[in-house]
């Protein structure tokens, strides 16, 4: 389906003329009945409850099948017990409807049985022409056309789309959220996605010009390369925050009894969030809480704050908030310190940054306002966070005019500690309607800022960045190089490559690896110790071989060639039953050693990993993770984002090591991935960086 | 002062009968008068305005200067302006007045004058027998004894003690708690400390019976070391939740400007804060987050959650926050899943762990009450984090007879998404009288729990483990021997030992080093080859040695005479000016490398550091700290604390490390920082465990 396409099949979804609710009820409790409210408030017009026995409810006619309803019904939503659903769709594809809402649960989120109901009832809904959302959802809320969702939102009409595989996430947050100012583009809430996916409303919001912005919660999802493609091209032009559920094993098996998606693995999901700029959250909170900023504020140019703080405490305490965030508090300029002076009262004697405004901000509110004017025009802060003792309309107009007077060039985030608990909620919409983001805690202030810095960086990293197509002109012929090795293995019946086999696919795709030589016998090695040289490494090989280390079978640095035949002897005496051939290999001197590796995720692809290696791998437990293909960009992340990726620059009398090197090797290690389907993993640990070099030291491809 | 004593003097503060307000005022936007508000509000008998012009404030009867009252006076709170402030302390003095709360600034938070001033008013106090609470703070506010604080808060006294060098914090927070129904015992406010300190109030709150929790914010303090001691101690019986201000280099710039308290460095805080088992938090809503878990839930047996929820989004997502906090989310035991699956309506199908009560949860409110009941009477969870999307009265009824049926033995946290955060916030103190900690977002919930668990697990450790004295009774012996090195090298004139000095200390206080020499000449080193073998380790020696490794003057692995010659011959070379001893040491191989540490704090005195060592100790940052003397169970933790600490199990073939020697080891680096103060720093980076036992392969002593 091309892009063009989804957007003229899906955006009429949004916009029916008639809606007939299928399992309207006037009875109190009833979701039926929670729904007749909701549509009688929004004044839909052409409204038709449908009911089996009722004539009339709540005062509208009612129909006891939706073959009745006289003329045609754009979109049926469908509260029938599970058993009666089928029937039901069937009845709306036999009308003509074009969107089937299944609100309906008990389907394939509960057994197998339900995932093949629902089969039928896409196929008896494709029969009509009609698409399905859900079954098992709330499906859609669209203030412009007054589709409303079970809980009473706001109907202001707005930007924020919001894609959601939990019911209650969409139509909690387009409450909440509409209840404080934000207005919506639409809402999806997709369910077991019986047809229509969270990947296709994506892709539609994507498309969508009355969206700026997109919200999320997902737990899993169908079509992982799709998904992630769309997540690149759209965080290019809108922000995209999500909530993913079912991060953890725990979490994952319970997503699986809640929609029935596949929640997939934590890692890769995390890697794909960062490859994409998506803004990833953990919490309902968090979720607000960045909606909130990213709705509102522009994105500054760095990460420097100036703090505004009434109460000296909380001065103190922000700045330690905002330096655990990466943002920084550098002291303002002169000219602002000048006018700081001049502007405020002589007893706010702290010009230095966090300002201390003391108890004169409770006294005289406009100091805050003037702070915040001075600073906001000082090219020494690219953001300011405010702390406020006192909220309320006095201070809501004085900072809303000071952000007015700089034309709204630089985010300013409130935090509010006044008065009560409750007088601050009812600041929130206050403020959040004059388009001022406000928390009441200095901490969800200086996260809102820290993540608004983040994606400015991810846009200027991306600005430049173009797909690197680098090493992709030769595939064919490394392909064709190196299927020899995997060829040969598959038909001696091996999943696993011996080292050398390894290095040798390795070697095919420009990673550089030890010089090294397989041999078999005494005079083969006593051939080949001459051309490899001193020092050296001494291994067991053959694919059989593993776990080398722990079993005695390697033999590093060896300098002598007495040293090498007894190595050599003890070798072939360990490896016993082992049909016994011994690598003999370069020694690589370094103390940094790296890991790369790839993987397969069964639903994003190839999957290429990163980290330290050796023993720093599983001490560190900190592998950075991007899905195949990837760019040198995303390559030089990867190296940045792993803790102790500074080791690699000039470190103890070392020299820097050779990043371009590193980051062609992680390129091409996505290729093979793309490439070579058989591959089913490499495990490429240690690279041992030696001098300026990084060198693959030890490899295992895994097939298929 | 002994602890009785301080309790016996400090407790009077808290119950003055008779107040006089220096500077109190009938006009709006003024301290004074604001105050006045609060005396008059909460019906304090013997209150005094004092007021150089005014006859009467607000209908009670004003004096001229305190003398001319004609009663005795107990406490004076100061709120004159700076100039004035000397002055009205002095009278005071001359009244008899016990306690004067100087809440005027302007003094050594701003310059070194003012610190002088601040001295004054100490010496005039003290020559009538009175104490000062700040200057540049709020003071004391006791609902028992009537005493306000500025802000409204709650007379409803309670067992909650709060400590606080910011006055904001003070205020604040005891007005948003006791708005939501937590009482207070007494709250401080202590501002710049001229004469009783936090010090002073910590130990009265750990003495004092009607506190059973502390809260508070602290920037600095002045005596570590009694602090220190106290937290230690009050934590075995008390819960103590602190919120450091000033962690960060910034932060701690910021907190010089704010109270003048020395902020001290944020790694060392956090050592004391884990050493004494304090609940650390970083930020207010944490802080309360906090307070509402520790008041209100008995501490959790284990770390396995039970989660009822009504929405399945929120379950998963919940599943999740507990996992990554460190709690488990157990299946429930077959008793309770048979009692879920007959007491729950078959709709809600899931009895697995996270409970998923669906809609159900909105129907039939009573639902979660009988999930609640049953799990909380299932031994398979220590406690229960409930999601709820109805609040109100109802919910908190339902909740409230399932927690009493339990008899209250296990923690039960409620998260409330329902309607809007308005209704949240009201519900808040609804569910806190009611015992039930209640937070608006899962993530909260699950934090609160896995801080309950952190409790548990401290008091648990603290149960058995006594201060350890091992290794104390040959001190003298030790410290004898050990003294003729650190007194020869400050004989002449030097502050650093050298390696092989170094280890002669450790060697004293029985730390296990390796075997080496220290030779001059080509003779004594042949020998010395002999005697130490190979392979061996050849170095560069001597006091004014230092980057060894950088400059090349350090061969490793050396295994042949003829190796150890070539190594002799280049380090002589290279070292050049240097005097030119040579150290000959065994080369001691393993993975696993280690880092040791003394350092001296100015506030806290020696601090053991312990951390992975080698290239590791820059990547990861990561050091554990606590204040010596340490005991074997500070010196463990220290050890598991560490990120990476897993390694010393055993690993990939290699046996565990000795974790007794390795503790044994922390412990006596503890007791040399106690024992010998010339010993300024001590840093052995690398030990070497060497098969199962540590090695101390480098060490650097340097002294004061």
């Amino acid at each position: 389906m091309t892009k063009r396409s989804i957007f003229t099949e899906l955006d009429p979804m949004f916009h029916p003329r008639s809606v007939a609710l299928i399992g309207a009820s006037g009875k109190p409790g009833k979701v039926g009945r929670v729904l007749m409210d909701r549509f009688l408030e929004t004044g839909f017009r052409e409204f038709y409850p449908v009911n089996p026995v009722e004539q009339e409810i709540l005062g509208t006619k009612a129909y006891r099948t939706i073959g009745e309803i006289p003329g045609p019904v754009d979109m049926a939503i469908v509260l029938t017990p599970t058993d009666a659903t089928l029937t039901a769709v069937e009845e709306c594809a036999a009308k003509g409807v074009k969107t089937i809402v299944i609100t309906s649960a008990g389907f394939g989120e509960t057994s197998p049985q339900g995932k093949g109901v629902e089969q039928e009832m896409v196929r008896a809904a494709r029969k009509g022409g009609a698409r399905i959302i859900g079954p098992n959802c709330v499906g859609i809320y669209c203030p412009a056309s007054k589709l409303p969702y079970p809980l009473p939102a706001s109907f202001e009409p707005g930007s924020v789309g919001v894609i959601s595989q939990s019911g209650f996430f969409a139509d909690y947050l387009t409450q909440v959220a509409s209840a404080n100012g934000i207005g919506f583009s639409k809402a999806i809430s997709c369910g077991n996605e019986s047809d229509l996916t969270a990947t296709d409303f994506l892709e539609y919001l994507g498309e969508d010009p009355e969206t700026k912005l997109i919200i999320g919660y997902l737990e899993g999802i169908k079509d992982g390369k799709r998904f992630h493609a769309l997540l690149q091209e759209i965080t290019r032009k809108k922000p995209i925050i999500l909530w993913k559920g079912g991060r953890t094993e725990a979490g994952a098996r319970a997503a699986v009894s809640h929609t029935g998606a596949m929640a997939g693995s934590g890692a890769v999901w995390e890697g794909v969030f960062k490859q994409a700029g998506v803004i990833s959250v953990r919490s309902f909170e968090e979720a607000l809480d960045c909606l909130y900023a990213f709705h509102l504020q522009p994105l500054p140019k760095g990460r420097r704050v100036g703090i505004v703080s009434g109460p000296g405490g909380t001065a103190v305490g922000t700045t330690d908030m905002c330096l655990d965030l990466g943002l920084t508090v550098p002291r303002f300029s002169l000219r602002a310190r000048e006018r700081l002076r001049k502007t405020l009262p002589p007893v706010i004697n702290a010009i230095s940054n966090p300002v201390d405004l003391t108890l004169a901000s409770l006294v005289t509110p406009r100091v805050t306002g003037d702070a915040v004017r001075i600073l906001l025009d000082d090219e020494s802060v690219d953001m300011l966070l405010v702390v406020a003792v006192i909220g309320g309309e006095q201070l809501r107009d004085i900072i809303a005019e000071a952000v007015a007077a700089s034309q709204k060039k630089k985010p300013v985030v409130v935090t509010i500690m006044a008065e009560s608990m409750q007088s601050v909620v009812q600041d929130v919409p206050l403020f959040l309607r004059s388009g001022i983001s406000v928390y009441s805690d200095a901490a969800r202030s200086a996260k809102a800022l820290a993540r608004l810095v983040e994606r400015a960086q991810f846009r200027a990293r991306r600005r430049g960045a173009l797909r690197s197509m680098a090493g992709r002109k030769n595939e064919k012929a490394k392909r064709a190089r190196n299927l020899d090795v995997i060829t040969k293995a598959l038909q001696e019946g091996r999943i696993t490559l011996s080292e050398h086999e390894s290095k040798a696919c390795l070697r095919a795709y420009g990673i550089p690896v030890t010089r090294e030589r397989e041999v078999h016998d005494g005079r083969a090695f006593r051939e080949t110790l001459a051309k490899i040289g001193f020092p050296c490494v001494i291994k067991a090989s053959g694919p059989a071989v593993s776990h080398k280390t722990e079993q005695g079978l390697v033999h590093l640095d060896i300098r002598t060639r007495q040293e090498a035949i007894n190595a050599f002897t003890q070798i072939k005496k360990r490896a016993g039953g082992n049909s016994g051939s011994i690598l003999v290999q370069e020694m690589v001197h370094g103390v940094r050693e790296l890991m790369i590796g790839l993987t397969r995720d069964a639903q994003f692809g190839p999957c290429v990993t990163f980290g330290l290696g050796g023993i720093f791998t599983e001490i560190l437990k900190d592998i950075s993770l991007r899905v195949a293909p990837i760019t040198k960009q995303d390559a030089l992340e990867m190296i940045e984002e792993v803790r102790g990726g500074h080791l690699l620059g000039a470190y103890r009398g070392m020299p820097a090591a050779d990043i371009s090197t590193l980051v062609e090797i992680l390129v091409r290690v996505g290729e093979m991935g793309m490439e070579q389907p058989r591959i089913k993993e490499i495990d490429i640990n240690p690279i041992i960086v030696s001098g300026t070099k990084p060198v693959a030291v030890d490899a295992l491809v895994v097939l298929e």
